[in-house]
């Protein structure tokens, strides 16, 4: 039995980001996929509160939620590899800050952007932009959040980079854009062709796909 | 000028927090009482993305979101007076999980328990015995979530212990009784009358008045 179990979907913003920690570590771990319309008695068992992927399952214990979890990593593996949190107690709030921006405001603001029809979409389209605008300004000089190397708040900005940009093609916004949030734009640019990055993002292809039968869902059912 | 500085509401949980780990710590600190209704500028200018309470500033760096602030003090002040979160990266994956847990899941479903009419409260009331036999399954055999020692997951869960107690008082609901949760009922009893912490929650009669007017307010609201 690996030491190191990851239970996660492929196209999950809050897995990759855990499998991009433990690579980033060089951490090696057996991954089990999951089926979000069946889950696993694994999961099930390591995950009881929230019955949700990301769970890594270190030496039989079980750590939930993909925030908590990279401060697990970076807490267990501090000398091995990269740091995933900067040293200094302000920094390190800093780091804590921003993920907890986009995991509370940003994400289910842009899905909402995404997702939604006729008002609703026109307001959260809205508040998007006020969101993103605030990032921005944020990474404004600099090549990741956290300054030159990939960090907590890069990880946890993956959806926008990456997830975000397929959903804004499938129902064909166009929020994120370089006039408006020329750094925001700039960063991700940085991030998605950043070598390491590169290989631990989902295949667009397949996410294209995911999110194109999303869409779909959603539409039928707004229509029945 | 004060080295920290604290910008809070007397009568807010999350201000509340940050009081309490600031004295165990035994950190002086100015306090400014903001005005909910008319935000000072120096809430606008240190908080500039929520522009909420709490707030603290440090040596002139401010830093926002309660839990994100206690990690601070306990990273900055970790060797003065008694630690927040506890040492092993193991359990300082569980003194995150719970917190998290609190403010994403309790709190609003307690909120909209207690706030809320017909349908809503009682579909909210079902859901908050969930969430609370979750946390009294958490805390059954100890003193404080983390052992013996009052620490960042009891510090997070004073919502539910005296915010909470209050809410039911006035709306009338009895949703946290000691038949249901009886574990939970005992750490609520250890934490309320836990002489440091019974010195760092606000006047119950003050937060009755408090309660009692803002009820009024949502009921006024909904009969409009």
């Amino acid at each position: 039995m690996a030491e190191v179990k990851l239970l996660g979907l492929w196209g999950s913003p809050f897995s990759r980001r855990v499998e991009m920690a433990l690579k980033l570590k060089g951490i090696e771990y057996e991954y089990f996929e999951e089926d979000k319309k069946n889950k696993s008695p694994l999961l099930l068992k390591y995950n009881p509160v929230h019955k949700k992927v990301p769970v890594l399952v270190h030496k039989g214990k079980p750590i939930a939620e993909s925030l908590v979890i990279l401060e697990y990593i970076d807490d267990t593996w501090g000398d091995i590899g990269p740091p995933i949190l900067p040293k200094t107690p302000y920094e390190r709030a800093m780091a804590r800050f921003w993920p907890k921006f986009i995991d509370e405001m940003c994400i289910p603001t842009l899905r909402r952007a995404s997702w939604s029809e006729g008002d609703e979409k026109e307001k959260a389209k809205n508040e998007a932009a006020t969101l993103l605008k605030i990032l921005d300004v944020e990474v404004k000089g600099k090549k990741f959040f956290g300054g030159e190397t990939l960090g907590l708040v890069d990880i946890a900005a993956g959806f926008i980079a990456c997830w975000f940009g397929v959903m804004e093609e499938i129902v064909g916004t166009q929020i994120l854009n370089k006039d408006e949030f020329p750094n925001l734009c700039d960063w991700i640019e940085v991030f998605n062709n950043d070598n390491f990055v590169k290989q631990n993002l989902p295949p667009r292809d397949r996410l294209v796909g995911k999110y194109e039968a999303h869409y779909q869902a959603v539409k039928q059912a707004r229509a029945a």
